[in-house]
């Protein structure tokens, strides 16, 4: 039998690869990946084949079904097989489920972490999940729509920083129920759209704003975006500031 | 001016060490390094001057104040710093702080995150951070004593998943705490005692029991450890039972 490395590929840009999962790819006889892992990753397995196990349209749970079925062929077959998911495998996205599904059909699994986009994305857009002081505590929830029917809201009221992966076609809905469970509506919030395209490093552009402003549908924003709500979202621009007039003061 | 590279070093094995924290590793002039970086990781720079910012004991102020004046003093002389932090540097261990600290002296910075023993340490031990139908979120808190004076607890009362940091000292305040402001009692907890020792790759030891037990000071268990609170822990167990019987099934 072959076996399955399941493989967190990070926020996209191949230096935020660990170096485990570079040495598994270079060698992968087969590498199922998502459809947020960028060109420029899959690069690196010029000799595996690739399989595209995106999920953008379809029947998620037949789409599902065929990645499962895929990763077991291609294992039985005794072949190194590659599951690679953009941030971190066991964030979301099925990972979870897929480890136990090879359990099950007797596959032998090696989970390789990656840095997970709900941390690393805000962090290179300047705002730090925890700070002293500011956040000593964050949250990080998944925003699609079937995540949120049976969602307790009130759990996520008060925790300093919030982080949403895939929020942003329901951001009106998210923003409505954590303002009436208790999020201050003036809170900050920042969108940070990540756009990881073909043959290039990710590219990031931030808006920033409030959760009311949110709730009312005021902002334009388009997926894929990491959401951040807390207090931690001043640093960004305080910490522009403070470089503005260190920059000044050195001229001068 | 030099630069101060912020850079997570991930839970301990080199292997997960982000492919550009190693490059950037290669090449440095000066490493200053928590005391939960392993010797394995701190070879990878043989070229650099090491130095050891460990904050076990003493005035951790005064300890902070020390590193900070380090970072400064080696940027300024042009060299390149790497300051080098467990798991990821924006997930508490005051990386924010430092990052604020040397924007304020004009100092540039480069962020590199890196794999959060948060999400990495359960996932290595068979637990995953979040799993459809079992757990749709997950909150990440730090256990020690400065952390808890101020702590609104109910907070964490509902959210599926709470991962605790350097919260093995504090464990019995800690579920004490939870339980009042609702978690059940019966939820059951694991504790991931992760030992990362000089020359050999991290070594994990896994205790299961439940949040009540902890309250009544009934785990023994030695710092560092990562504590899971929730129903993933279960999985855990769930997965090794369906191993044994796939094992069997095949030998028979």
């Amino acid at each position: 039998m072959g076996k399955v490395f399941l493989i967190g590929a990070g926020p996209g840009d191949p230096g935020l690869l660990t170096v485990k999962a570079l040495r598994i790819l270079e060698i992968a006889d087969v590498v199922i990946h998502d459809r947020l892992v960028s060109a420029e990753i899959l690069r690196l397995s010029p000799q595996a084949l690739l399989v595209d196990g995106g999920k953008q349209q379809g029947d998620q749970e037949r789409i599902q079904d065929d990645i499962n079925q895929k990763m077991l062929h291609y294992a039985s077959k005794d072949l190194s097989v590659v599951r690679l998911k953009g941030g971190d495998p066991m964030v979301f996205a099925r990972g979870a489920e897929e480890w136990e599904y090879l359990i099950r059909h007797g596959i032998d699994v090696e989970v390789v972490p990656g840095v997970s986009a709900a941390l690393a994305v805000p962090a290179l857009a300047g705002i730090p999940p925890t700070c002293r002081g500011v956040a000593a505590s964050f949250a990080v929830i998944a925003g699609h729509r079937q995540h949120l029917i049976e969602t307790d809201w009130s759990q996520y009221a008060r925790v300093d920083t919030l982080i949403v992966l895939m929020g942003v076609e329901n951001r009106e809905h998210i923003a409505e129920n954590l303002i009436r469970t208790g999020r201050p509506a003036a809170q900050p919030v920042a969108f940070i759209e990540h756009v990881v395209e073909q043959g290039s490093t990710p590219r990031q552009h931030v808006i920033e704003t409030s959760l009311a402003a949110v709730a009312a549908g005021q902002i334009d924003v388009e997926p894929p975006a990491v959401i951040v709500m807390g207090e931690v979202v001043r640093l960004r621009s305080r910490w522009a500031r403070v470089r503005e007039l260190t920059d000044q003061a050195r001229c001068a």
